[in-house]
């Protein structure tokens, strides 16, 4: 008998305390309901956006997983079982399922795309042909709007994410700012990432090292964190500057709300646009983002570092890692 | 011999403490030098954006007036010396001038706008002709792009932009909440501003209120005064609705900054725009705003309340009532 495990989420995690809030559980393996689909895990994508599922908020951007339900997070594997003739078994498929060696998925429900199979790295469909990469481009192409020879800055540079960010708008002709914490992810940002200036938030005055480095002002501001980085980023954006919300993680461990800007000000006096996004909302427009992802993949001006954690009874650590800043680039548990 | 009675910036005002800050000085007219026009002041313009000026801030969208100086602002009168043939006398005129029996403009730097002198009653060029309303036409319509059957909510409801600001909104087919302090106003909002809902925020829960009645969200909100009342309006935001900063009333007494919004995570989560924007960037776009006024104008559809201090030596008076809210519609000073 084939047996899953999977992660099931018993309580809302206190701050960073998962192993208090979620149990690996083992079942055997449920026939499918119509339409459904059977994925058999090769790799589980650690993602910041889940954090928020975890907590008791009613108000955020998806309702809050159940209590006592299965852990829910992108995957990435081969189709082992089908209900859906649209999914033949074999397929490499990318979707959200659930932190388990086979996750179910209905397609129909809730997407699943099949991609392509013959790349070097499988990983690069949770790298720079994933969500990460894709929120990036939408960041910072569609929401910022960056213009060649403009600024950006990122925060959370070095995360899967911001990684992307940065990579995405130099290859659009942007000079960019890389905020990340630590003198390896700084290297990182400046050797790999093409960012200009790296600033090192736990150990520089971001505000300060802005003012100075960049006096023109920032034209855009691709903000995965909010908080005291937002704070010190905002007085330094140029006149009409675009903030592109695309992520709070400095507010993710709170129950409650982190507070607003203080140089909210600044909104009105530099007349800028702040603007939240949200990938799913741009879902069904996939052929207008992947394109220049791949072509960028294909030309060796993209790339990802990956942070590989073997065995899914290690997804606790992994994530742990990928919410604390311990890692670099994005953080992915191997499954199968 | 002509004397011209002005006001000048001694000190920087302590909160709207103006009597310690500005005193009104006699001098003899002074002969004009090129391009300089001297205007016969018949009214000004008393306005919250100056109330920035008078500070000690160097970081808001305009620097400073110099101490010692004349208080400048928004004057409508007839041009009675000249030395801009573009500005002949007789003409009426409004522009930056000073708070003056006869302002002196150079239209070359700092503009000033030939105005149409056979309107019933001139004061409409403050009115529903003049910067109040343009400013309340761009942030309906360009900023927060309201759409027919789309929910506002207007702050500072009651006062001259935000008067305008409601019946832009209702012209535009849009359903309007507008904000207000007191009874009086909020009957005004909903007699003669086209505002379905009114709400009293001295008296009234105003998210309370909000949640209850326009269950669906707001799809935009026109805020003059940033602080609590954005705390409570944010979290009644619809998905992907648009804040229109136009001022932040609640900040203009402060030398400090006042904080950002308690649920600026609300900017993520329903992926709001929160856009500041300033009337003077799109002046030389004048004739892509000003017939939609005049044609509301000429159809009834558009008024303005006007709340008139005679005489140059009541200026502070006036000023005052601007700004605590004392009155309803466009306060301007007579003065000649």
């Amino acid at each position: 008998m084939t047996v899953n495990r999977y992660w099931r989420l018993d309580a809302h995690p206190q701050g960073q305390d998962f192993a208090s809030a979620l149990t690996l559980h083992e079942e055997a393996l449920a026939p499918l309901a119509e339409r459904e689909v059977r994925v058999a895990a090769q790799w589980l994508s650690m993602d910041a956006g889940t954090r928020m599922w975890m907590g008791p908020r009613t108000d955020g951007y998806q309702p809050p997983l159940p209590l006592g339900g299965k852990m829910v997070g992108l995957v990435l594997g081969t189709v082992c079982e089908s209900r859906d003739p649209a999914y033949p078994v074999g397929a490499l498929v990318r979707g959200f399922g659930q932190w388990a060696d086979y996750p179910v998925v209905t397609p129909a429900l809730t997407g699943l795309d099949i991609v392509d199979g013959n790349l070097a790295d499988p990983r690069e469909h949770f790298g720079t042909l994933g969500m990460n990469a894709w929120t990036a481009l939408i960041g910072v192409r569609d929401v910022a709007r960056i213009q060649p020879g403009e600024w950006i800055a990122v925060s959370a540079a070095a995360g899967a994410t911001g990684s992307m960010a940065c990579q995405v708008a130099r290859n659009l002709g942007a000079r960019v700012v890389g905020i990340a914490g630590g003198p390896e992810k700084c290297r990182y940002l400046r050797q790999e990432l093409g960012a200009e200036i790296a600033i090192d938030y736990k150990a520089d005055d971001v505000a300060a090292r802005l003012a100075a480095e960049v006096p023109g002002g920032l034209n855009a501001y691709f903000d995965n964190v909010g908080g005291p980085i937002l704070d010190a980023v905002l007085p330094s954006m140029a006149l009409f500057g675009r903030v592109a919300v695309c992520g709070l993680i400095a507010a993710y461990d709170n129950d409650a709300p982190l507070p607003g800007p203080e140089r909210y000000d600044q909104v009105l006096m530099k007349r800028l646009r702040i603007e939240g996004f949200f990938l799913p909302d741009y879902f069904g427009k996939t052929d207008g983002f992947l394109p220049p992802l791949r072509n960028w993949l294909d030309e060796g001006r993209l790339a990802m570092r990956f942070d590989e954690t073997p065995g899914l009874e290690n997804v606790l650590t992994a994530y742990a890692r990928m919410l604390n800043g311990g890692a670099i680039g994005k953080v992915v548990v191997k499954v199968g």
